[in-house]
């Protein structure tokens, strides 16, 4: 049995738009101390160019940040128990592919009251609460933007990324330890000085390569790849940077094939070994070019140690399509669709839990959760009154709200099965460290 | 709203193989002393002629005895509780289409402990039990065997029929007035001496026309048809007729079509009428020239009152197929699956149950009975335990016996609606007759 979980996130663009806000207030931290890895040099000089070619795909102009929502962390900190060590979850996706709303129900679901950025007083990717600690793997690019832009390596390209250190910092953590990680600033698009990352209960590993290096992906506890296919993209990209930007449809295809090659080497190859896949597609329920209603299905592996994947009516069964009733769940667009069926998935056998549609109510989920088996829920409607939390974020009101909850509460049971301890428990050793004054 | 519940079912062919089995031992019988309306003499001479214008499908040879399986009733009989009036109950069928065991399902529905046939000490059509009485409107035949074959009339044909003593005589019933009802017998094909009927808290009119003559239709309280599709029809007159008992495959088609004609005329159309449908298809999970996998769908109109019909998982849920692990629900055949949807049924509206394919054990379908909704189960269980006790019969491993069952705790339901009791505190009055010495 691995003896970590860790989370790896592809969050690819990491930036800090809300930086101004920042303040540099310390939070109190609990724990060992430990020995301290430190990164090398930055590879690069730094450079203020716009390098557009790990851009989000949804922007086209500049670096945007899945950090941007956040303010400074304040809370309590805990350092990892005695006798604990991180549980480490990679998650895996392209840029602009909701990582950061994912995040935003996966610490959701771990409970922290708290979520914020790493109190170091100057630009950061990092994200805490009280018990978890999310990293962004774009702070191991060996290239900064201007190196980028000198070799023709793109960030997806694994030349421009250090996986060295990745693996040796993911390792350190894995033991206990403490390191000195790097920062990418996606504002500036340089290299900028080491951050101190201390072991957390849970470690978040996201960006463009969590599982890509073989080293990092034995260390990796459970894995989540966020996958939004091409049509999905395209779709996307043509609404916001064509019809509300004015780009032309010429430089978006442009950019989406500039884009592809490496993409296809290096990023996507990481779907066929996560544990959980989320794939978000265009509704089969209607046509609809513009990409406006989505498919989304939870691909899950089975055999996977510590993992049983949450399932419809009962384990094994298979749906061709399950429809909720208007009056119990509304729908006042094209409808709701819910499938279940087996799929081999790039040679691993998968159960899929499939939502095509839309619905008009988070709380009337509720029909459809008491369905739900093996979902790790600790209580009977806890899909939805965690949904509801975060109800304003996209995707609330389609399968991608769903299923990624879903995704966050068989997170938090594997978390739970290695640790051999409840998040509940785990909180309750914080509310003994006391807050920030 | 209606005051009584009329069972009527289309068993065409009620005669008595196991009549020298039967004692002529009457029963007691409680309740009021009523009126007797008697009928008028048989219209034609007796005849000892086979006549196979009206025979079971599957037999080809003589008439067959629905009744067959059972003895002499000797149980407790209760008449009328003072202020009740009969709910009449009427089940429309082709002859060979499965009404005998859809009784033995009914009548365990009802609870009754004893089945069994009138004590009137000679052939008779009439079925009781301590609370229920099903006669077979093949009584109401006008026209005995030879009077059948001078005229060149089937059985099938009003004009074989006595429509109007059938209206007389249950609306007699449903007022709790007793009857002499006429007898068709099945084995001579004559129309013998008259019996008396007495009201019974549940009355069942079963045979080829129940709800055809509109007088009739409007006493029934609630009507089902069993609708065996020609494809079936033929595969299962085939594989009996043809590979058990060496017909010619042109004897068979001749037989089909000569019944045809007054089939549609005249038994056929009462299905766009009736409450429930249970209509009986060749499996579509298979290629099967045989007929030996089914498709049944219980097709239920909507707005009929004291009914609501039973669904699958919710209310208006559309479930385009479901189809339980093999770890529950064990099917070593073709597979099983479910579907539920709405449907135009003859201009009404109607939800349907369908259930495809087959599956192993009774007791396994508790896997699929805890997803139902307004079953009107009295126990989580009820529908397994019913199908358990009567678990030889055929239909038992498929859709014929789960959706019959189901059918038959929505007409107990229908009755506890009407009645304003339920059938437990009916039984217990009976328990306080004593039994036959």
């Amino acid at each position: 049995m691995k003896s970590l979980v860790c989370v790896v996130l592809s969050l690819c663009v990491c930036s800090a738009i809300a930086a101004t806000l920042r303040s540099s207030k310390q939070s109190p931290s609990t724990g060992f101390a430990a020995p301290v890895l430190t990164p090398p040099k930055a590879a690069n000089a730094l450079s203020k160019r716009l390098d557009n070619s790990f851009v989000n795909p949804v922007t086209l102009v500049g670096e945007s940040s899945p950090r941007s929502g956040y303010g400074v962390y304040d809370g309590p900190r805990m350092s990892l128990p005695p006798g604990e060590k991180p549980v480490v979850i990679g998650v895996a996706a392209d840029s602009g592919c909701g990582k950061s709303t994912f995040m935003r129900r996966v610490t959701q679901i771990f409970g922290g009251k708290n979520v914020g950025l790493l109190p170091i007083g100057r630009e950061t990717n990092t994200l805490v609460s009280d018990i978890a600690t999310i990293i962004c793997l774009d702070d191991y690019h060996s290239l900064d933007r201007k190196g980028r832009a000198e070799t023709g390596l793109s960030a997806l390209d694994p030349k421009a990324n250090n996986f060295d250190l990745m693996y040796e910092q993911v390792k350190a953590i894995k033991e206990g330890t403490t390191v000195e990680k790097p920062i990418y600033n996606h504002i500036t698009g340089e290299l900028d000085p080491a951050e101190t990352i201390e072991p957390s209960p849970i470690f978040i590993v996201e960006g463009l390569h969590p599982i890509y290096d073989s080293r990092v992906k034995d260390l990796v506890d459970f894995s989540v790849y966020l996958d939004i296919t091409d049509d999905v993209k395209f779709a996307w990209k043509i609404q916001r940077d064509m019809e509300e930007r004015g780009h032309s449809l010429e430089s978006i295809q442009k950019s989406i094939e500039s884009r592809k090659p490496d993409f296809a080497a290096y990023v996507e190859p990481q779907k066929k070994e996560a544990d959980i896949v989320i794939q978000v597609l265009p509704s089969s329920l209607v046509d609809d070019p513009k990409g406006k209603y989505l498919k989304v299905r939870l691909i899950q592996r089975l055999g996977v140690e510590n993992f049983t994947p949450v399932e419809l009516f009962e384990s094994g069964a298979d749906v061709d399509g399950f429809a909720p009733s208007k009056t119990s769940v509304p729908q006042s667009t094209i409808g709701l669709k819910i499938k279940q069926y087996s799929e081999d998935w790039f040679g691993h056998p998968a159960r899929v839990l499939e939502m095509d549609g839309e619905y008009d109510d988070v709380s009337s989920l509720a029909a459809i959760e008491k369905f739900l088996v093996n979902a790790g829920e600790k209580s009977s409607a806890e899909v939805v009154s965690a949904m509801e939390k975060v109800k304003d974020a996209p995707g609330s009101l389609n399968g991608t709200g769903f299923l990624q909850t879903l995704c966050a509460l068989k997170i938090r049971e594997v978390y739970e099965k290695i640790q051999g301890e409840t998040v509940e428990e785990l909180l309750k050793k914080v509310e003994a460290v006391p807050a920030a004054a």
